[in-house]
């Protein structure tokens, strides 16, 4: 055979924690599909977040559906953030199982057992920030927080759309001061993400239409200050608007999440600067694929397909070949047609790839390679994977 | 609050293996997005493909890919599959160790790693079959096979169009001669998998495209047999074709692997006698999910988007709101648009939902919860969910 090598991933993990560059190996020798992070780009993309938002003045509270993985946070955190964001309870859940302490749910618990569970955590971690949207579920937070013997820290989740929050009118700063007045509740602050401008492009617009939208919330935000109550969070804002967010007035910090990855839906929004690439920060987050099929002219078949990839647009980007097309749709097998290739390729060769959307791509696997110079430094557990609950 | 219930996903399989039903919950207060299969459904599916294939003569090998459960897996051999398949050797391994024992691999290992892995596995289990569709392939495995010790059974991939394979020409009879003359190898016979007519609709279309697709397929079959080589399997056809294959001269049993939970791809291809709905089976498989938002005239928001029903079509269909439509582009949220509906909805209320395509939303998920008249009566852990290596 023509490679001597081909680790398990419990092989794999021994050999990277083993601490020893000799005993490390290529990321191309792993079994793929393999989900890889470039540890400098990485690095690099938490320092460039760092000292930008410094300059602008604002925070970073890095959304951590993201990566799932503990291990990010923890470095997001020692990179200067304030705290993590987490979409859902279970994730929340797996996040401090992990480690990680100073964490903003973004989502309403709206059902028993979910607030059940909220309440749990946060009465084993005083650092776990609940969002609420509702009256009614405010009412059932203090209750459940008064059984479960805590005060619970809470956000009201203001509208930026139509999906979750409160519209941003007079109904966010009556939540506000309900959330306020319950016994069992304690108001922090509020939150806003507006999903809908963090890819339009070029970024003058995005710059114009992420200002307008958070005009309604920022002037909620004010309205809370005004009325005495505690305001002292207001968070909002992605990857897409980072260096935009810092000239909303109020705002104390930005969601940001795919900046630590990048994507081809981030590479292609542009930056302040570059219109074409948006390269404020370095696709660090890869997949290795292998060729299974090589018969035929101008196609080759890559054990990446749907459930390496998702079926996201724009499509996987081969690096180092660009005249490459990519289709992920069908579930086991990537399929890719060209006209031109850098060499032959035959069966058993390895492909990197960047991915169409991180989020969902990290959803799933079960370990990330951590890489620096092609080889494996550590293998981390996507500890949050599936924890869509 | 308004329900005194809610349990975490160890209670849940607490109560569901206790084995009382006076201590099962309703599907209705799991925890959501909840995967969720209904166990008379299932069984009638199995027993509806059973009755079918007896009939028409053939034997079934079923994906396991669908479903990566072992606890199913066992329920298909129970009800006369005479082996399952896997996409992946991870997949294969995850199914052994769950006590699987008849398993066909259909992808090619094409790297020292998998070739290892498979080689052991074979050395494990007697009952594992793997698939080769390249000359050189078959010699690594055959080297690969003499250094574990074993002689590896083999089935030759035959292409159907240019995913995998090798052509349906004289290059599968001479590689079926090879891998027959190798010393670690013995050969099996063959399969061809033809995905890109399953979905093919009408029916007539369907029937008649699979039809012309077979014919090399069978050639080569003939082809092997009257060379004189132990050509006992040939293997292929779909839950589209189910029906269809047992006109295929010389084909032993079909790959089916939706039909034991259908989904809107499949519900929408039509069946011999009903053009609309493909009804010979039932649709088993849903997700729980909850409404988070009910702000806005005309939409709400549920907590299952592309995390946990994938961005496929045709969109997911709620049950009993034929209305309503769908949305799941976003990482964490449905949204749902509609101009009627059969009540009033609010936070917290909870939808039962039928999934674009069931194997990529089997994978993102760690449980199925299986049901009974509503029912928890037990949790299957998707044991290979992620193995996509």
């Amino acid at each position: 055979m023509r490679e001597a090598k081909g680790y398990t991933a419990a092989e794999m993990q021994r050999k990277a924690s083993g601490g020893s560059i000799s005993e490390r190996i290529s990321k191309w020798e792993l079994d793929t599909p393999a989900l890889c992070v470039d540890l400098d780009k990485l690095e690099q993309n938490i320092e460039t977040m760092r000292r930008r938002l410094a300059e602008a003045g604002i925070a970073s509270r890095p959304h951590s559906k993201t990566h799932k993985c503990p291990a990010i946070a923890k470095l997001q955190l020692a990179g200067g953030s304030i705290g993590v964001c987490t979409a859902k309870v279970s994730e929340a859940e797996a996040l401090f199982a992990g480690g990680v302490q100073p964490i903003l749910m973004t989502t309403a618990n709206v059902t028993a057992g979910k607030i059940r569970r909220a309440m749990a955590l946060r009465k084993a971690n005083p650092d776990f920030i609940q969002a609420v949207d509702n009256p009614r579920n405010a009412h059932d937070l203090s209750d459940a927080a008064r059984e479960a013997g805590v005060v619970a820290d809470v956000v009201v989740d203001v509208a930026a759309g139509t999906r979750t929050g409160v519209p941003p009118d007079g109904r966010a700063l009556t939540l506000a001061q309900l959330v306020d007045s319950l016994p069992g509740l304690k108001f922090r602050g509020m939150i806003a993400y507006d999903g809908s401008v963090q890819h339009v492009k070029p970024f003058k617009a995005r710059l114009e239409k992420a200002l307008e939208n958070a005009a309604p919330h920022a002037g909620a935000f004010e309205a809370m200050k005004r009325s005495g109550l505690n305001a002292e969070i207001f968070s909002g804002g992605g990857t897409g608007t980072y260096n935009i967010m810092p000239r909303v007035p109020g705002l104390t910090d930005v969601q940001v999440g795919s900046y630590i990855f990048m994507d081809n839906q981030y590479i292609e929004i542009g930056s302040e600067t570059n219109e074409a690439v948006f390269d404020d920060f370095a696709p660090s987050l890869t997949v290795i694929t292998t060729i299974v099929n090589a018969y035929w002219q101008g196609r080759l078949t890559t054990d990446g397909g749907a459930k390496a990839f998702t079926i996201d647009t724009p499509t996987p980007a081969v690096i180092g070949e660009p005249g490459f097309r990519y289709t992920a749709d069908s579930d086991e097998f990537g399929k890719i047609e060209y006209e031109t290739a850098g060499k032959a390729y035959e069966a058993g060769d390895k492909l990197e790839v960047i991915p169409p959307h991180c989020d969902p791509v990290v959803n799933l696997y079960d370990q990330i390679y951590g890489t620096r110079g092609g080889l494996v430094e550590v293998v981390w557990p996507v500890s949050a994977r599936g924890c869509s609950q």
